[in-house]
């Protein structure tokens, strides 16, 4: 592969600077801000490799952009990608400009980069560099792009279902990825699933003078009293039956997280967080981790939030919770559990809209995807990765490639201080340069 | 007193034109926004008396503007009145300019026209006229204003023990009242003490992705957990102690709840409200709010509250609370139990900052300025007034009259749909001008 590689090393600069355009272009699913014009440029991008693009496009979805190159052989190899991003929000915890792509230190400093654009470009440079050094691909590759996971993929399901030609492969590289603490490639083989409920309360026309708390019912203290009643501080989730469909770990995986290196306790520290909920320490909490389903506060509104004191009594409150599910956890299924458990517990005046469901999914790890990528991570970094089960994120495993029987693995170019989802997301341009060898390195190897 | 009436119709739209200038300058104590310019303002209406004028400073603490006109006799009655504001916000919800000081279909539109310029403004046109067409007062009247009340007048005890013989009268026109849904006015002998927590919780040293919501701990769940702990669904406030010291209202008082007109039902329909907490209803939700305390959610935040959805686990959440007091519950010692039930219940990882505190106080159904307002509302606006034995709200009453040994009987110019600390807040012009005539009138009654 020396030939491949040193077109990488020649070419490096080129794909930074096409990296950093395409992160320039804010595409923010939440927002619905820059999505369309994003998804062009992975348009642009896919036919400048000769691939045979097609935009599918469904009301009220962003588009999916779907490539295929034929190559030899008859194995086809999936890559999943998403142009959308998180919020930049908030702004003022950002030290570089959330879309401004600037290189500081030898990161590259954006939203999104880590989380996927990066790996996106990474993937098509490295089909470039196959097909500029060699003429042709070792096998047929197709990529899909979605513009919506950010916002639990809406949409896919549909494409999915309507067009399962552009998904139908042999195996699939999932998303995205990254190094632990010492620098290790971590591999990934699953994705929690999701339910995200946005919850408010109403109350009064407007927002009351406090002294009338004595007797006009409070939307803040409705929400609080109803989200306790989801949760206790022994981090029990108090939904009745959320738990009943959860599928135990296999040995396989059970003993994939007890030979993982992961030093949760330098995550805790690099993250600025004291202690892990429970009490919990090393394998424990890389188990829970891996393992327990969540139910989290991503957001909470009511009232008064600015500086001093004002005695209102407000006249809305609002929550948002993500619950990420593990195998064989169903998000409609939970979602129904939840709305029941409100309501019987009295608490039918909140409203609960939901913005985002997915299956959890995970890949036998004994699928031959899993040691063809292994291989390729251990011959170009001379350092044996770690095989995670599952992401303790959320993906669209199960509508990409699970529901298909196409068993994926995740893997990418960020790191344990990339911040994913927050403020000064960034990686490392070495391992943006190093991921574009890699996944050329892993279609040549899985040509077999 | 129809001479002083005649003069009053005569230069009503010039009073109204003075008041509007005063509501146009903000004066925003939470925000420190124009208080200085605002204490100004007062200070010069009140030299334009001819009245002595003294403005006592103390450090960090807005002015308060003293002023003293002597009159015949040897009674004296203090005016207590605060030039400071609420803060504007929610902006989007006033359909009037918050400081434009709008007048549109009768009404004067403006923060802080009902609470409390337009109050302060009618009672120094009162002096005016009683000066202008007599010549002399029948009593000595004294001013104390100040510049702290919405943010709890922390520096206002100081200011008093101080200076003690500006608040030295035999009587006190307290601040504020209005009219209830039939226009009748109310007259209030009391006010409610406060406490107000600024409550913080830190976690992570970002937004992190909530995917570590399975070990990282969620300082919004942190928040929540220990705000359900301060009071249950039963409106029960759970802090050890909170309610041993409350004084049973005494049989004065509770007659008075008995004999008022109010509808408390008509009130929760002019605020947009269904129903009042525990189902009350009629004269069992006025005593409540005359008579319990309460434990008031004011405003929460925690990470995302944008559109759409956002994976994060917030890095710190923020809870504002006030609980209003009644005799003879103190509020340190509130503060304090506040404080150790939230480290004996494990959250001690609160950070807990007080906002304001205020002593409750009531007046004395019985005392003799109480019978002189009476008598002067019913001989100007021929309908008796409505005696409530406590305002709802919290004023400082305590430190103007209460530690004196000085009774007060708060009216006022508002009425039920004033909107004291929402948006819009607004008065009739009408109101304004009678509450010019009926504080004349009870100036020359109180002479006696």
């Amino acid at each position: 592969m020396k030939d491949v590689f040193d077109y990488v090393d020649q070419h490096g600069p080129e794909c930074v600077r096409e990296l950093q355009a395409f992160l320039r272009q804010p595409s923010i699913s939440a927002q619905g801000k820059g999505v369309a014009e994003a998804a062009k440029m992975v348009e642009r991008m896919f036919s400048s490799l000769g691939a045979k693009v097609e935009v599918f496009r469904a009301e009220g979805a962003a588009p999916l952009v779907a490539a295929e190159i034929r190559g030899d052989g008859e194995r086809a190899l999936l890559f999943y990608n998403h142009y959308d991003v998180q919020p930049p929000e908030p702004l003022d915890r950002w030290e570089h400009e959330p879309f401004g792509a600037e290189i500081d230190g030898g990161r590259l400093y954006a939203r999104g980069v880590a989380d996927n654009k990066g790996d996106l470009v990474a993937r098509i440079k490295a089909v470039e560099a196959l097909l500029e050094v060699r003429g042709r691909l070792p096998v047929t590759v197709k990529f899909v792009a979605e513009g919506e996971e950010e916002i639990g993929s809406p949409g896919l399901d549909r494409y999915a279902k309507e067009h399962p030609e552009a998904f139908s492969a042999d195996a699939c590289i999932w998303e995205t990825g990254g190094r632990d603490e010492e620098g290790r490639l971590e591999l990934t083989l699953g994705c929690k699933g999701l339910c995200y409920a946005h919850i408010e309360v109403e109350g009064g026309s407007y927002d009351l003078h406090s002294s009338l708390a004595a007797v006009v019912p409070n939307p803040a203290w409705r929400l609080l009293w109803a989200l306790n009643s989801l949760k206790n501080e022994k981090e029990e989730i108090l939904i009745p039956g959320f738990y009943d469909d959860i599928r135990q770990p296999g040995p396989g995986e059970a003993e994939l997280v007890e030979s993982l290196p992961s030093s949760p306790e330098r995550l805790a520290k690099s993250l600025g967080v004291e202690r892990f909920v429970l009490g919990l320490a090393g394998k424990d909490a890389l188990k829970r981790l891996c393992f327990e389903p969540t139910c989290n506060v991503c957001g909470l509104s009511a009232g008064y939030e600015g500086p001093g004191s004002k005695t209102v009594l407000p006249s809305k409150a609002m929550a948002k919770i993500d619950m990420r599910l593990v195998p064989d956890q169903r998000p409609d299924d939970i979602a129904r559990k939840f709305e029941d458990h409100l309501r019987a517990s009295g608490f039918d005046d909140l409203r609960v809209t939901w913005l985002g469901a997915e299956h959890p999914a995970r890949t036998d790890p004994n699928a031959r995807i899993v040691r063809v990528v292994r291989d390729a991570v251990v011959e170009l970094y001379r350092k044996e990765p770690s095989l995670h089960p599952t992401s303790a994120g959320t993906g669209p495993m199960y509508q990409v490639a699970a529901q298909f029987g196409t068993p994926a693995v995740g893997i990418g170019i960020g790191n344990v201080a990339s911040r994913v989802h927050g403020p000064d997301e960034n990686v490392n341009v070495s391992d943006f340069l190093e991921g574009i060898k890699c996944m050329a390195l892993v279609l040549e190897r899985f040509a077999g």
